[in-house]
């Protein structure tokens, strides 16, 4: 499993990604999951996967071979970030078609969802949700973040905190505390965790962060995080028959 | 969809569950979820279900025919606990065979999950979730909670508070504060909630409430926990360029 989230804020984009891949239980593997580009003062795209990790590390590629090779259609050609999302659908739709047919034969899905945040210059900065079946959705103000993989454990904090006007530190923070509660959780999604920080109009990440399991950081923020949860239900109201 | 949770403490059993059942977005109606059979002094148990109406209708009427008609396995009768677990998968994999078939055909699925919790005189309490295919797991020291229906969103608090030292209402606030997170996470998972508590020994239930969507207590209770989280996300510790 995996989990993945991205967070648009008005002054820019989160992205943070936890990095396990296991095939069973007995066959777990450490995959960075985040994949950015960048054409400095131009534009700036970042990539999240998750699923069938062939069909992500095969997107992947052929996004990097089509940039390097210059093909007609590749990301520093698109005019929209809309239309690198379907670029990345159409990818996506292709790689599950080559191995689809021997892989559900195995009972192994080939199915993969991406989450793509960016900013091409003279446009807002956004952030789409590939399905595997190659359409997608844009994040709003009403839903600034988008999550692939396990997404429940870690989204009610998502949903009190987030909001437009959320600094992208605070961004970042709640992205680190969505990632540890899915951590504790669902152990097939563990550390390292990335996070990228995008400052609008920048075009090119603003700070990058690799936190290991005995991070400082995050160990830190684990402690505080329990402590401060712990103070929040001691000050719930207690029942009338407790008074 | 539904969202069910029972805790085992060594003070004894807290049960609690919303009240939505949904048959597609268009039928959304409110059942209660929670049923008790209690023999005073003797033995006491509570069902929680989750899945197909019928089914969960279907078995818990069974079982309070049973009770009232004195047949030779009925709720009075079993020596242990795990027995009564075996009892109820039991009736729910005759009452999925009656109907599984057509149901199957139409695209439903026949299936439910129960949670039963209670205590049988000279006994310890005991909590056990019924899969659909009839048989069951018991909650222990280690994993003092038993969950069905929606059970993500809910699982971290659940993880974080519940220890087997924890009060019955402390147990019981923090059920409430993760059938809450649910709520907000899913449409589908909605009020009334019922809560109830059981103190071991006492054969009958200790407390029971049934708290609406505008109950003081609740409204109160998702106040200061919104509050709550955000002070502990303030107090997070900032990142090194922060500072």
């Amino acid at each position: 499993m995996t989990y993945c989230l991205a967070i648009q804020v008005n002054d820019g984009l989160v992205f943070a990604s936890d990095s396990r891949t296991n095939a069973g239980v007995d066959y777990v593997s450490t995959y960075s999951k985040m994949h950015s580009f960048s054409v400095p003062g131009e534009r700036f795209m970042t990539l999240l996967s998750s699923g069938n990790l062939a069909t992500t590390q095969a997107v992947v590629n052929a996004v990097a071979r089509d940039l390097v090779e210059a093909a007609p259609h590749n990301l520093s050609t698109f005019r929209y970030l809309f239309e690198v999302a379907q670029y990345v659908g159409a990818l996506s739709q292709r790689m599950q078609e080559q191995h689809g047919a021997a892989l559900r034969q195995a009972g192994i899905s080939p199915e993969a969802n991406f989450i793509l945040g960016g900013q091409i210059r003279g446009q807002m900065p956004g952030l789409y949700l590939v399905y595997p079946q190659g359409n997608y959705i844009a994040a709003s103000p009403e839903m600034p973040y988008l999550q692939i993989g396990e997404t429940k454990y870690g989204k009610p904090i998502l949903d009190r905190i987030v909001r437009p006007t959320t600094t992208l530190d605070d961004a970042a923070r709640c992205a680190l505390v969505s990632i540890d509660s899915t951590m504790r959780a669902n152990i097939s999604v563990g550390p390292p965790i990335e996070l990228m920080i995008y400052a609008r109009d920048r075009f090119e990440p603003t700070q990058r962060l690799n936190l290991g399991a005995g991070d400082a950081l995050l160990t830190e923020l684990q402690r505080r995080w329990s402590e401060g949860l712990r103070q929040a239900f001691e000050q719930l109201p207690r029942f009338a028959w407790e008074r």
